[in-house]
């Protein structure tokens, strides 16, 4: 069949036919063949649980599509809470008339970016609405970590810390804007959508305090949620900013705030100063954290306070996201 | 604000916003608490996963709305695998325009189905999509629960084994049905929606092999599901199917097999004929199992065939589902 049918989330025979072709054909694995209501999986003392559901628009584009993000996304979350990724559930819910091809196509994307990141998909479930209900496809991933003795959060957090990022900022927002916006730049944008953890695995020592991945509202929004949890001031050094400049000319040609860009690929780490110089070395070591950089300081001051230092030398505050500037970008 | 807007998803303030009156009001627990990209959870040596996304339509109907549907479907899952439901995780997809007071009965109803079952929503997601690429809410639960000493399965399932249901059949679906188009009965349909767990506790014991909540696909699609994972045969007796006698009306007026319409709380139950009498007086004793019956015995025969046994003494095979009749009942 060239295309997904009201029958394929029927629970019947239908059903079963895509399961075995599609599903089990590419992400098969002993949790997931267990075809029962639900999925046993070894434990821990703690799990970490995550769960996020991807609507981007469009569903394929430069350097990703919503298949990759969906895995990428849920293993982010788990990596930066120091959490190792282990399980991802996967919960589609298609538009009757979807070509079959597309979603072949996002399901081997999921397959290899879950190896990639080294998690299998446990458990799935599949629902198809009538034509109009649903825009093409929308894909809910769940993840489930092993606590390990990676202590971070913003309770830790302290004055004196420093500001990281893993790489350059803004790529997911301006690559998914271009798309649809039909914007053509010299060097294309590419979405930095990646699994993290391998990254993590890589730079993370004690010092390191808390890490987040900078979606949707991106650094700024990320950054004023983590000084309001920690009853901290930031400063953030504008300078610094790691742009391509593909993003940095689109940003000036529309406006647009490149620390309110969604990003897919890259974590903020706020460490303690003795180990910055270290973790800065190891994440330039590792193939995701080549462009890693300081971006700021934690200071003591107003809690919740993000400021930038401008290339001027002035200041001024950094809020979250207000409104909505780019829907459907994750 | 009396409607969702893009920006309640937009990960920045209105999305706080939304966190902290709607979701931390009602749902609000140490867990959820936590505030961070993942949450941390006690865990077990095992633990049991499923994931299910629902795009019920109408969102409200005769017993339940799509919040208690997404909090039952979840832990029925979880508990008809013998395990003990411990979290939930609740991903929305809300449709721009969506009037903030169905959200938050959606919500309350999450909250109290989820209380009335004893676990704990543990993380969520929101997305909002323009008006016209979603129809006004899909949710997505991921259920964790501890695995028990219960063991089931269909490979414990033998010949000679009793087939009981817990109830009722064809409740959930042709509540929806009657919602949808319109259908008026003399004795309202009211769906059959309800978390099975504490049902379960009460019944089970040893020589319980295995448990199924026939949703999507009803009672025939399970069953066959069964047999065929066993490798055994089914001889239903059709004289016993216990049907409301407004539902048995509908399926005579419309022309529908009761054994196909979904139920959303109901548990097909296989036992050791031993102790079929025991596990159904302890159904019968709990208020969700008052109805319970024995529909029919495991035999010898094709792997995977489903018999019916007719008033008249006929038999007929019962397959999976073909196509779908009812869409969009969970």
């Amino acid at each position: 069949m060239e295309r997904i049918m009201m029958a394929h989330g029927s629970g019947g025979r239908l059903s079963h036919e895509l399961i075995r072709t599609l599903f089990q054909k590419y992400l098969g694995n002993p949790y997931l063949d267990q075809m029962n209501d639900a999925t046993v999986l070894p434990g821990r003392e703690n799990i970490a649980v995550t769960t996020d559901s991807f609507v981007v628009s469009p569903l394929f584009f430069r350097g990703g599509n919503i298949g990759k993000l969906a895995v990428c996304g849920t293993v982010n979350d788990l990596a930066v809470s120091g959490a190792i990724p282990k399980f991802l559930t996967l919960a589609l819910i298609l538009e009757e008339g979807l070509p079959m091809a597309d979603l072949e196509r996002i399901i081997k994307s999921v397959a290899e970016t879950a190896s990639e990141a080294g998690v299998s998909v446990v458990c799935g479930d599949t629902k198809v609405v009538e034509r109009g209900s649903v825009d093409k496809i929308f894909i809910n991933t769940t993840g489930i970590g092993y606590i390990t003795n990676r202590l971070v959060g913003p309770e830790r957090i302290r004055p004196g810390d420093e500001i990281l990022i893993t790489g350059t900022i803004g790529d997911h927002g301006i690559a998914i804007l271009s798309e649809r916006e039909g914007l053509e730049f010299q060097t294309p944008v590419v979405s930095d959508c990646a699994p993290l953890n391998g990254l993590i695995d890589a730079f993370f020592r004690p010092g390191v305090k808390c890490m987040r991945d900078p979606t949707r509202g991106g650094v700024a929004t990320t950054l004023n949620e983590l000084a309001g949890q920690a009853g901290v001031s930031m400063l953030l050094d504008e300078k610094q900013f790691p742009l391509t400049p593909s993003v940095a000319g689109a940003c000036e040609m529309l406006g647009l705030e490149p620390l309110y860009l969604a990003n897919e690929g890259k974590a903020l780490v706020i460490v303690a100063p003795e180990v910055a110089g270290e973790v800065l070395q190891k994440m330039r070591a590792h193939p995701l954290g080549r462009q890693a950089v300081r971006i700021g300081r934690v200071e003591e001051g107003k809690p919740g306070l993000v400021l930038l230092e401008t290339p001027l030398g002035g200041k001024r505050i950094i809020g979250m996201l207000e409104g909505e500037h780019l829907p459907r970008i994750c």
